[in-house]
């Protein structure tokens, strides 16, 4: 299986879902190798770079893509399969940006009071020991993570003509900051326009779920993954496999909303997967269901409503397109 | 360690947190063993019994309690570890209750909609397999889920002289419903009024995350706990502590201020016990924290904040009570 | 028709909705006249007066009351038709008090950030004028407002034992800070215990929709007011008539939800005054409603829905109460 | 003053703010009459006609625009003064749409219950008595109301090359569905794109306050309006001037984040008129506001904040310039 690698140049980052000529066309069943900038484009270097002084807002959250996805048509459904998440880069950068987070006051949350400082750490990444160092500034406190690579956005163009920021999580899947974005997931997104038009980026070398501040440990990332297309079936909201859990997402406000989205889209998977009626399913979801939020910091809040596979019976989604993805995917790595 | 068995009559149940007298006088370092009537007040013991039919709503969610522990003043902090929690009946009930409810229009999210089927499902206990059996009503079904006992409502008396319903989380803990209140945890509740008056109830044999149709597998449930105070450090919020976790329940409406204010307390946890400032333990918070929701159809949602002691360097709360309490509660078993 | 006289001591103040012994027994038909002291309960007389410092939490917002209806009993509807609110000092005061308002983080809304000024304000009562006075701190500027007096709070006891502090709005009442709750005006209460248990206070000489900074021109009021009992009939939620219009008021979290129960509740009464089906009714309201927010401050927001009588048939609610009220009034005048 | 005539034919209208090429070129100064098509598309003639069969998604709540006006750019401050809005047809429509609205469960607010029915209502426009008849279908009951016409939905292209759905209320204006939105009005929008590519539709001959079941009396609509331009002066959020009253509107979820969004602009706004500091802003406001909400229906909720200016001392706002174009107005009736 070949890999199609893509390392975009500046002028080829896409800033919205929908709106921009495709990068590339790829056939079903492609496997892409991607590099993608970190969400601040770069601009954080440094403790000493400030987000109120370096970044540019009118370049932040660069996406790879569009990709034209051959045959992909409004109705359709995309299956993203993520084989490997790297960190490009020998650093991630975070920032608690002014106005901008889920633990203060926000362009939509308004209030009269001053912003939270504008600040910025530095993660070091120490590849033998797989980590990024978190350095303490108000103590002598160093905490070496886990590198747990993810990608914040992945989407597809939305419908009706519109062009979304890549800060927004929505229908068309995006900013969704989920940790469950990462290698050995497939992501289904239902197709709105002709050749799908993804893209993906955003990654974080790792992140909380909630993203409290607002940002992750974001680094660039490099990215491997193989397209397929399944004709119909589309999903309402994103979905997302792994081998151990069947997931939805939802994006909204209220965050309760968001979860509502969720796990309307979980029952009618249970549906699809069991045969059970909305009143089972609401049932069995109520007993078994995880619900980690994703993030309460975004345009939209999103949040995950989750089944562990191991909990039920065997089942398999989309005619078991997980199970070849990952099969195909251990030819890649 | 002696272990004080208390198993009420169905008048010594309280329906409140608040504005009922002490069932029993305890002194810190005692163990009790409660019984607790089902949230439905054993009302549902077929999935002929309807809960518009069979449920007195004067009498759902019985607390076993209110326990008065000597010494407690207010602004001392309560600490419960459970030590085991075992299902006291063969079965457990779950109902979708009209109007009641994750996934429906309520009371709160009024509409105009006809509301869903009254709906009931009967668990039995394997006790040799420890699993209970969801049995699907709309194709051939049965699937035998893991019992992971928990309570859904732990809590004080309000401050202030409030009385509130045993149905509501808030402040003073109360129904919160996650699944994080199980044996191994210790719960610590800021104390309002002299005695603390603690109750406990609730039970359910298994609960998803969300509790999205408003109810788990609830069942008559067996606790065994031990009562420590700590003269002072209440809390603003309940925190939880297990041996791999430390956690804060917010419980407000809409959802993201629920987890607004779980995140805060647990800021405010890391800088007790790293000496962090806000903006670190933010930063630190934003990379480390999981976000279950815990429930998303009370009066108020709950949602958990929680750290993996695991990904950060040692360290004791409250003294090392937590720990303390295992090397104890090891004796009880 | 005689009107009796409550000047309260401070030791007969409630700070609760439930839990509180009657300070009197009246009979349907009696006319009150009850003095009411300021929300602050009188502490802040200057500018120099800061919340932090002179109010004493346990003291805020006391009530009038409760007053025990003979003959009143669960299900049915207490009426208080307000004849009379004046002014009883001349001066009023508002203040910042920090992390309480609509346009700051909360106790709820939690967020890292510093909390604004602690500041107050002092109106002086114009009698000649009939205005209040605000006077900036920040230009020179003095504006003279009308007053336009209204109670913050009127509630009865809340259901299922329960005891509420008298700053939180909910189905009984309570703390809705609207300006509808005037002269002229008569609240319908759903009673749920014996004797109703209704008080009053929080005189607002002037307060704008949706109380910003949390406080009104707060001051301490003397109020004639008619009490009437209607047997069965209870609203779900308050309501409120005067000669222009019919309300409804919701009280919740978010403030969609708020809303959503008075428009129901709204559709519900539109229903009882003409034979429309909910279908009908929800079509009407949709083009005659007026929705003014009554609070974005409080424990739970409240929102008023409104229909002016001017623009449907003339039609009676409760037995046509509110007209043979405003008449027995008049003659109170 | 010449008035510029505007009748789009279909091909022509506009679905979206932004990504779409100007219908016209205006100079500042320019007066245009403007024809617009319902929001239904002209789709609903009947009660028979039901929209879920007759109503094309693809093609729901047309604009006449974008207009180009001549010299606009990011940060300038567009106005669009109201003088005239006619019913251009002789009957409006309205219709409960399944699964949108305000008292129903819908994509966002999710739930599994069954839709409230698919029914349309048919309002004849009375032009001697200058109202619309709403004919109730479950008892015999015809109301004639009064034709209060007003515009839901004005916007300009939104930043960051978005581009929006015309059924989204947003910062950019947009389908804010205020019956603020009159004649005599003047309208504030701040420009983010050269030419500022405005757009008007949605024209109601009445709607309540938070247009419950998401559909006011549509119909086509004939808005005379004339076109200027501030340099500079953006404000964040859409504000609206009349003869009695300051407005500003947000749009956001949940509601109560739209209503902070509109104080915050009016505390802006009163600050920019008296020269407040933001606290005493803040504390007038809290005393002279109405706050009636636009719509719970939309993607945003819409709330608008609102100052009497008879209540503070005479001020002009961008220098004057309603007054002048009230004035200007005037020789175009």
């Amino acid at each position: 299986m070949d890999v199609v690698e893509v390392v975009p140049t500046f002028e080829q980052y896409a800033f919205t879902f929908g709106g921009v000529v495709p990068l590339a066309r790829v056939r079903p069943g492609t496997a892409l190798r991607l590099w993608s900038e970190d969400a601040f484009n770069g601009a954080l270097q440094s403790t000493k770079d400030l987000s109120s002084e370096k970044v540019d807002l009118r370049f932040v959250n660069p996406q790879t893509g569009p990709f034209y996805v051959e045959g992909a048509e409004p109705g359709d459904t995309l299956a993203l399969h993520f084989v490997a998440l790297e960190p490009a880069r020998d650093w991630g950068a975070s920032a608690a940006i002014p106005f901008f987070g889920g633990l203060t006051s926000t362009d939509r949350v308004a209030t009269l009071q001053e912003p939270l400082p504008d600040k910025t750490w530095i993660y070091e990444v120490d590849r033998a020991r797989n980590t990024v160092g978190f350095v303490a500034t108000s103590v002598d406190l160093r905490v070496e993570l886990p590198i747990e690579p993810m990608l914040g956005t992945v989407g597809v163009a939305p419908p009706g003509g519109e062009v979304r920021s890549s800060l927004v999580p929505e229908r068309f899947g995006g900013n969704m900051d989920t940790p469950q974005m990462r290698a050995g997931s497939t992501c289904y997104l239902g197709v709105n326009v002709e050749g799908a038009l993804f893209s993906v980026g955003d990654g974080h070398y790792r992140q909380g779920e909630g993203e409290a501040c607002g940002t992750a440990v974001e680094g660039a990332m490099t990215t491997t993954l193989v397209v397929e297309l399944i004709k119909g079936g589309a999903p309402l909201w994103p979905r997302i496999e792994d081998d151990a859990s069947w997931m939805a997402v939802g994006s909204s406000r209220p965050l309760e909303d968001a979860w509502r989205i969720g796990a309307v889209e979980m029952v009618r998977w249970l549906g699809e997967l069991y045969g059970l009626s909305p009143m089972d399913g609401y049932q069995l979801l109520s007993q078994v269901s995880e619900s980690p939020i994703a993030n309460v910091c975004d345009a939209n809040y999103s949040a995950v409503v989750k089944v562990a596979k191991a909990l039920l019976p065997p089942a398999t989604a989309f005619g078991g397109l997980h199970e070849e993805l990952r099969r195909r995917a251990a030819s890649l790595l």
